[in-house]
């Protein structure tokens, strides 16, 4: 993969977030020059066998699903996060016999669990980890819960990097871009708490009348324009950095996984960037070792198109609210910006008054766990959990 | 690359069509079974470089046909044959930037001359090769013009494979799945004379309102199931064995291309079926060697999505015309299939008579062409070709 290297960059504390990279060719040789690097096949396989693929999935289309996994590089680990029906129909279990089947035809690493495993439920128990909990004690429904799930399981197979991808992606290659971007930027971050986003910008005619792309886009538009008002209304220089505020598909080190708060539903990908900030621009912090290193974001423009499920229009205007709330309730959003943000709601007749724009749960750290302990609770007692090695 | 073997196949004289396999990976280690055969990327390599990709270009838009090029694995050597305009806006000599550009950062080889180059007819006329020249004696505009054209310049590069892409696709890695699926069913075919022809299968909801590809699709179907009604009609036996009589995108060995009739227009695939058919299923063929080595056609499901641009609701008319129009004048069409394929196209409101179902242009195959004679004259009177290695 062949990729520009970025040649500007804005500084908040400790954060460095970085403009947008693209890539220039999906399959290269290696190539180091100043302002683009060429990562070979053989340099990206050794990246993939130390990074985890998680894929939270409800309910897709199996044949989606299907895609997805098989696209998968084959010397990544796949972590699966299912949190599909298991009653009337159990797809769960059509979903296990997939991967089963492919672990037989391609002996890839492959791992899966159910989000309401009780025996998952238990270990987060015994770790005293109680806000992944709903009110009955079982893993609260929820892609951020399966986030968490998917990052703990890729610490204990002692992975480095973490990647998401979506189960309800139309075009299987596509992940393959994905995660060489995954590996050849994260291996070049000069700090070990590094993140990348992606992002694709094409809009083309074809396409627009797409509802399902077009929203995706215009969500992202507004989300990227209040971060950076964020941003700028703070430095006070005017700052458009931010082009990856909705980026579903995203990746970090591990360590960087490990001291991040996440948050759930629409807003898990803002609410990122908005915690990264609040812990590292001028906040006190507990993660020194983050702080003197420095956090990168990077941000990647796609060659290949997202297409993912058509999720219908109610999403939109959820999307939005969820995504703007982040922004709305973090610290670092003066009086104007909440403003703002309100008359944005209002105008898109998302809100009628500020108290619908709601906080939203988040979810600490994961490094305080005891993961020994975890490992042991959830291999003894879990009943979905299956590995192929 | 993962793909299944195909389990059954029909005969029909030296000509054998197999039924559709499956990719089930888009990568993996080299695995040879009896179900299936994994081609790693080694092996893939191997044989990309013996193959050449044609790229027939025609005032695309830029961003697609950049997107194309930088797909295509990079050891396969690239031809672009391009008819795009030059006068008023010069897009074609945009198209040579952007490749000039491409090679001076990736290296890779890359071919292109524009199809209305004058040199280029001279060395039409040169060797004697009317069939793809219009009245004015330049080489008629087309795409399967510009797919004969590709075919020699493979052939002087002294290529095995001629693999075709499309430069209006959306997906560009999905270009990368088609050159990995080419190279490897061709590699294994065991007979000299080999074709794959792709597929893709699904009608996603998501997609169906898009009519770009219920329109393709719809065409493929009334195509694969008049093809099969020919077949059908003269063995007595009824048969679904074409999947691929529309597949824009396919590949054949160079052997087979030299031996090849080509027509023009929507017409091309579905006469290179028809063609085969004609020579070798119990026709008198002076091409003995193909004769008794047999013809080999497969077809293959790809994982990802065929996303081109949209061209507008005219085309599919002109395209089931075409299309039918091949299989009705066929030597092998009987008379009740000619009147079934006027029927459909008369309620398809395509025609109101006989007459308006036309004979296609065809080119004769390429072998007789003095090779040595037509690189001479095509080098020395080239105006636009610019080879890049």
């Amino acid at each position: 993969m062949l990729i520009e290297l970025p040649k500007h960059s804005e500084v908040f504390g400790s954060v460095k977030i970085y403009e947008l990279q693209k890539v220039l060719k999906l399959e290269s040789g290696k190539v180091v020059a100043p302002l683009m690097r060429g990562f070979s096949r053989e340099e990206l396989r050794e990246i993939f066998s130390r990074m985890a693929v998680i894929i939270p999935v409800k309910d897709e289309k199996l044949h989606l699903f299907d895609g997805v996994v098989r696209s998968i590089p084959e010397d990544c680990k796949i972590i699966v996060v299912s949190n599909s029906r298991r009653v009337e129909q159990d797809t769960y279990k059509i979903e296990c016999d997939l991967i089963s089947n492919f672990h037989k035809v391609t002996g890839q690493s492959i791992t899966i669990i159910h989000q309401k495993d009780p025996g998952l439920s238990l270990a987060f128990q015994e770790v005293g980890y109680d806000a992944i909990l709903d009110k009955t004690g079982v893993v609260r429904d929820g892609k951020g819960e399966g986030m968490v799930v998917g990052i703990l399981l890729a610490k204990i197979l002692d992975c480095d990097y973490v990647g998401f991808v979506d189960a309800d992606n139309y075009i299987p290659c596509s992940v393959n871009e994905y995660v060489s971007i995954y590996a050849g930027v994260l291996s070049l971050a000069e700090t070990p708490y590094a993140m990348v986003r992606l992002h694709w910008r094409y809009k083309p005619k074809v396409m627009e009348d797409r509802l399902y792309f077009r929203k995706w886009g215009r969500v992202s538009e507004i989300t990227n324009k209040y971060l950076n008002m964020l941003l700028s209304m703070k430095t006070g220089f005017e700052t458009l950095i931010v082009r990856t505020g909705n980026a579903g598909e995203h990746a970090m080190t591990l360590k960087l996984a490990e001291i991040m708060s996440f948050s759930t539903g629409f807003s898990i990908e803002p609410y990122e960037l908005i915690y990264i900030l609040e812990e590292f621009w001028d906040g006190e912090t507990r993660f020194k070792d983050a702080l003197s290193s420095g956090i990168s974001i990077y941000q990647v423009e796609t060659m290949n198109p997202h297409v993912h499920e058509e999720k219908g229009e109610e999403h939109i205007k959820e999307m939005l609210l969820a995504s703007l709330s982040v922004i709305y309730h973090s610290k670092l959003a003066k009086d104007d910006l909440k403003e703002k943000i309100f008359e944005e709601l209002k105008g898109q007749e998302i809100v009628k008054s500020k108290r619908e724009i709601k906080k939203c749960i988040t979810m600490p750290p994961i490094c305080d766990i005891d993961i020994k302990k975890f490992k042991d609770v959830l291999e003894r007692y879990s009943e979905t959990l299956k590995t192929f090695h």
